[in-house]
This record gives C-alpha cells, structure tokens and sequence, in this order.
C-alpha cells in the first residue's frame, strides 16, 4: 500500500506571486499532492476577497495537475486534520523573516506534534518579493512582470488601481 | 550595610506566558526584589485591561516571595526612578527580535546613564513563544496548555473566547 | 565634461532625527547633490505634516550648500526619473533591518536595473537612533537632546507635547 | 508506476548527534529512502575515522528500515546522481547559520538546477547541538548523555578521551 | 543570612580590551563578586600566554575591589563549581554572535541545569571590539588608544611588534 | 577646480568571482576612480600569489577604464592615505556576513575618522557567491561558468586542479 505525502502551502496570497508560484511548482514535484490553503484573516484586511484570490491561485496553477486550491479559516493545524495531511510547505528566502518562519514552525508542531514543516528555498531572482511589494508598486502604477505571473497581472493592475481611485 | 539589589522586569503581558514566567523565575533567583510592571499603553488596545494583567501575574507569581507586580504608563526610566531602581531585566529567546533588544536597552541607557539592562534567556522550550501566539491559538480553540501557567488557563481561554463571540 | 552626481536620500523624517543627519552630512562629502526626498505617504497618519517636515529639514541642512529638500509621493524610482537621478542613499545602521534595506533596494534596482543604491555607515553613537523613539520619549516628556538636531528641539517637543494633550 | 522520493542527508557527523538522528528520523517519515552521507573531507581532520563515523550511524539508525549510510568524497552533486537522486535533507536550528545554508543550496541548485533542498526544523530541544560542542565537552569528561544517541555514547567518549590523553 | 552572588566572566581575553573591562565595570555593579576567568586552550595558539593574560587584567582592574582574576582549564562549569558559582557573565554586543551566544549559555544550562547566564550590553562605543582587531591593528603598527585601556597599552604593543619581528 | 572622487575596493581575490566584478562594475559607474586592492596576508596561505590575484583581476577590468589593480599588505587605512583617498567599497550581498562588515568599517573609521564606507549591492544572481565556493567546486572538477569571469576560468581552473593533484 502506497501512502500518498500531501502537503499544504498556506499563506495570504494577496495576490500570488511569482515566488509563491515557485515554492508551488517545486513542492509539486517533491510530493504527491499541495494544497495551496488560502487563510480568510478577518481580523486584517486584504486587497483582493478570499474568493478572489482563489481564483488568481487557480488560474496560475491550472497546468500542475497535483495542485488544489482552496481557502480556510481558524487554526492552520484544523484545516490540516480535516485534509488529513500532517506536512507543512513553506519558502525560504534569503532576505526573509527566518526566526518568524521558526516560531510559526515550532508553535504548529507543539499544537500537534506530528506535523512536520518543509522549507524549501525560493529562487534567488525572487528572494525579495513579497505580495506587499507587489501591491506598493501597482497602487503606482509601476511595472510588476517581473513579480506577478502572466495570466492574472491584467487582473492584479486593475484591482489595486481601482482601489487607488476609491480612496 | 546591604545594598538591594532590585529590578524591573517590564512589558504588556497580554497575558502572561510561561515564557515570561520562566524569566521572572530566573530573575528571582538572581536579585534581592523583583518588580514585574506591566505596561499601560493607551495608543495600542490589549485584550486584557491593565487591572485584569496584574491579577494574572499576582496568581501566577503568589509563591515567589521577592516579585511584586504594579502597572505603570508613561516612561519606563521614570517608572523606575520611582521604584529607586536601575534594573532592568529583559528575556531573551534563541528566536527574538534581538536587534529592537538592543535597541530598547541602549535607548534607555542614554536616557539614564546609569540604567543597566539585564538579559536572562528563557528556556529553550519557550524559545518561540509569545502572548500574541497564545491569543492566536486561544481565539480559534486551540490548546494553550504548554504556553500558559495552569492557574490561568481558564481565565485566559474564556476572555479569548469571549471576545470572539462578540465580534 | 563633468558627469553631476546626484544621490536622493528618501525617507520619512517624522522628524529628521541626529541619525539621519549624519547620514546626510556623509552623504554630502561624496556625491556633488543631495536631494532629501520627503516621502508623503496618504496611507499613514504622521506626526509632522509634510511641510511641517520639510521645514524641519531645511532647518537642520541650512549649512551644507549641496543638499536640498523636497517632498514627494507615489514610486521613488519615478521621483528620481525626474529629477534624472539613479542614485539612492540609504543609511545602515549596525542595529537596523538588514533584510527589509536589501529587499528595497533590490525592488527599486528590479523596477529600474540603472538605480544603485549606495549603503553609508551611520555613526555607532546614533546606531540605534529612529524618529518613532524620539517620538516615543517626546510624547511622555523624556530628554530629547542626545537624538534631535539642536535646531529643531523646541518644535519637535512643542508638536508632540501639544498631541499628547489633545489625545 | 510510482517515482520513489529518495533524499541525500549530507554531513561530516563527527559523531553523529541527537540533533543529527532527530533530522533523520523527520525526514525517513517523509520520504521513501534517506540516503545518509558521511563527507570525507582530506582536507580537515577530524576526530573519527569515515570509518568509524559510518559505523556509528548505522548504529544508531539501524531500526530506520529506509535509512542507509554511506561516506563520500567530491561534490555533493555528483554524489547525488551517482545514487539518481536530486533532493538534499538539511537540519534547520533555531540557532543556526542560516545564511551558510542558504548558500550551500543556492550553489548546488546553481551546479544542477534540478536539485532541490529540503529543509526540516530540528527539535527545539536540540537547538543549539553539533559536533564540536559534544566533542568540547566529551574531551574534559563532561556529561554528553542529553547529546549523543545511547548506543553509541561509550564509543564517542572513550574516542576522545583516548584521544586526550595522546595529546 | 545574606547569600553572596558571585559570577564569573570567562573568555581568552588575548588580550583584554576597553570592551571587556566595559563589562567587567557593569558586572562589578550588579553582582557582590566578579571573577574573571582566563580560558587556557591548549588546543589554539594565543599571543599571549596564560600567566601574561592574567596580569594584564590585574592591572586594568585593580582598582575594582569586588573583581579577582584567574585562570582556568577544562570545562567552565566545573570551574565555576570549584568556585561555588552559578551565575556566568557574558557581554552583548550590537555587533556579536548572538546565535553563539545562546548556543554556549543553552549548553551550559544543559550540562548544569542551576547555571544561569547574565547578559550585559557592552557601551555602544564598543560595540565592534574585538581582542583579533587590536591585534590586527597592534601587528601593523596602527594606533590602539581606543581599544585598549591605557596602562597595558604599552605592554600590548611591545608583545606584538616583537612578535611580529620573529616571524 | 574638481575633487576627484577615489575609492579603493580591497580583499583576498582568491580568486576574483563574478560577484567581486559586478561590485568593480557597479563602483567604477559612481566614482572616478576605483583602486582594486589584492591583500597580502602572509599570515594566511591563499590558492593564487598576490601577482597571479593582480593579474587576474586586471584581465577581467581592462576594459573598464577607471579601474587599477595593486596589491597592498598591512593596514587598507595606511594603503588609502599612501593613494590620497578616503573612501572604501564593500559589496553586500543578501547573504554576507553583515555584521562583520559594519566591524570592519567602523573600525576603520575609528583608526581615521574621515575614511567612509561605502557599500553596494551585488547582484541578487551572486547573492550566494564567494571564493571559498569557486575553489570548493573547481577543486572536485565541478563547473564554475557561472561562478567566474570567462577570459580567467581556464587559468583558474588549471591552477585548481594543479593543486589537487600535488596533494
């Protein structure tokens, strides 16, 4: 009997960006099965709805076949139980907030201590991207294809730039 | 004649930790008195109101003699001229923001010359703990049992709980 | 024909503290210009208005003839297009957030690959200097003296004695 | 067909720690084979012979069924495709050099763009283990039982302290 | 009765610098005794010797009643048992191995779990001195009045240019 | 009349990689002039002399102008008073060791208060990038192409695996 090894990535993905996408394509080729978990924080608000940003994440993962995306709410570690999967993904970049990654890392494995955290290390090109970023630039106006993939750039200029007109 | 050795150990404890317990604990041991101040910050909103703070770590520090536990706003160096102390104890974790450590106790030495900063380090199993991941896991019903003194728990849980019914 | 070299030193300034001076002094016996660019974010509420912070400013540079001040809003990178500048002066300090400056500057040079940013020492004395601890020590009457140019100590401690009052 | 997930655990181990065996038996749940691979470097003396070092490893790994131990010389890479794997297993430390571990990935992603490194969160009760400090306190006859596995503790110390005494 | 608290500031000192009497000075305000433990490492080669060390920091800290000095071999907790002592001075700088820091002060607590370890934050003036720059500077022939308190100045020169001469 | 604006970049260049060039790059476009200066550490022994470090770096600068190699031993701060000039280049990279870079400079500023650093960034392609790991890889035969300038990596190669063969 062959035990599949599923894992989930989560995060705000507000919006994806080309370093989520590459922790996504290269987690899809270590294990059987990523579920990218898209975290409704009602507590913060975001740029894009959680629907919204599933959509995005879709649209960008659509040709790896082992990818599912979905959104979730409360304690990572629950949605977790509930897709019965006990691995973590998460991206090291070398500009990132390493001892952040660790207190998270260790916190989940305390709530449950069969979950297991995996990093893997982003794409020097993209060490220092961030949604944030994505997000400064567009609101003005600035060039993002460098850090928004292809399919959903169109829809990320318009959303923030809307936003922009609102405020 | 002795001269007491006395220090301020302070911060929001919003709510206190075992973290900041196994720290109090340390410094105990270390110095004559012990002053835990907890921090009224009028500018930030805390889930637990000064009053609420104090009564918490009374109840979890009620058997080690030389700490007493008081609440101030304002400036810290002036909390301590009050209490005629140039202490201050400070706790490190492997995984802390050591630099904005540094920051704080070099801040108040050139305020006060002659305040002196003590770092104890937590232990190791509290290396990645914090009040803000405490209230994290409690508002969604996660267990909090490993981060927060036993004489507390129910309190913490149904004031976190609480909350969340409300918003 | 001589080639001008001119640098922006961009930033908050909410208020310009004795670090950022001497960044500015540093600054100004290297390159031929300075232009200090106040960055007018709608996003934040500030202590100083934008002109208020530009006054301060001036204030302070009155007596270095290559240094000027302005304001600005939306990308640095197109602040400096029009002032046909590639060059962005940073301060780093030995208690500052390495990674966030690495991540700025590796932004603005991905945005515009011609942008250099150049990185100078700030003095260790002022190495863990920022505008929100004079603001933090102001605001509760604390000695300024050691952190905010001599200029402009009376209407820094003014401003934010003032707020307190209205808080 | 299933494509087997087979990872190199590369290290010097000399000797094999707590915190070395806890990274194997994290990765062995995740990964279908755990290649352990001891680094015979000529350059660098080390306390145990790759003899003794391999000995030792599979000592302590022997109830590991998809566990093998095996020593090495050359590039890591070149290792890896003689055993047609291309996924790396590093122990991450809440005290650890992470910029060094970052660049040993980024250079053997760089020799072999299909490689991929896989980092897992040692327990935070090893932390702040390696080697040398086991061998520092193994050499004045310090206490090593919280260090080194039980197997193989009266092997590591009567080493080193054979080796004292030759001094 | 009164309870005596007694610390030892241990290190190689080679030779002592203003950034350790710095902390040595604070160390003798806080704690009843301070001893000053010269690590002799026979496995590493030190300008200068034990004995040499030992007097050095005789003469920087004669004046301080409460301070002795010696040196030790071996383990530093069996040091400090040999000297009924469970408290260890270490010295934090802005610009120091934090990680290592905590690596030692966690091992230490782990081989004897009474032993605490107290950080105190070296004067920002001193905040990048090291014993290897003075000698770096000393074996050039570069001025080491910032360095190196005044009345072993001589004494560290004259070791090093002669050193110098020999090889 | 015009100030000419000197700077000297100095280190082991053993051998020069494609990161130290990218700096070399970077610094002749902001200053007039910048020394290349190859250390002579006799007290540590290097892969390549100091004449063949000397020749390789002015092979991979001939075509930039304002760029000269020498080779300089003791003190950079007495080699910059003896070439007239007062500014000294480091490349940062996103991972380097940031602290020991703030030492070196302040301690160099504190030896004469009027030398400044002035640091650049590499390019995020040689983030990761150093010496050390050019002749790790080309020692076991592995591909440096991407590691180190073309018109040198043939030499460094041959003088590589000359080496590896005589131990």
């Amino acid at each position: 009997m062959i035990h599949i090894k599923r894992a989930v990535y989560a995060g705000s993905f507000d919006p994806v960006t080309n370093g989520h996408l590459d922790v996504i394509k290269r987690a899809s080729m270590i294990l059987d099965e990523v579920i990218v978990g898209v975290f409704v924080n009602t507590n913060k608000t975001q740029s894009f709805s959680p629907e919204e940003r599933v959509i995005l994440l879709k649209e960008v993962t659509k040709d790896i076949p082992n990818v599912k995306v979905e959104s979730f709410s409360g304690l990572l570690v629950e949605f977790m139980h509930s897709k019965e999967c006990n691995l973590i993904i998460r991206g090291l970049r070398a500009i990132s907030d390493f001892e952040y990654e660790l207190q998270i890392a260790l916190t989940n494995r305390d709530i449950d201590k069969n979950i297991e955290t995996i990093f893997l290390m982003t794409s020097s090109q993209y060490c220092y991207l961030s949604s944030s970023i994505v997000k400064e630039i567009a609101r003005f106006g600035g060039n993002i294809d460098d850090f928004v993939p292809e399919p959903i750039r169109k829809k990320v200029i318009e959303k923030l730039l809307i936003k922009k007109v609102i405020e």
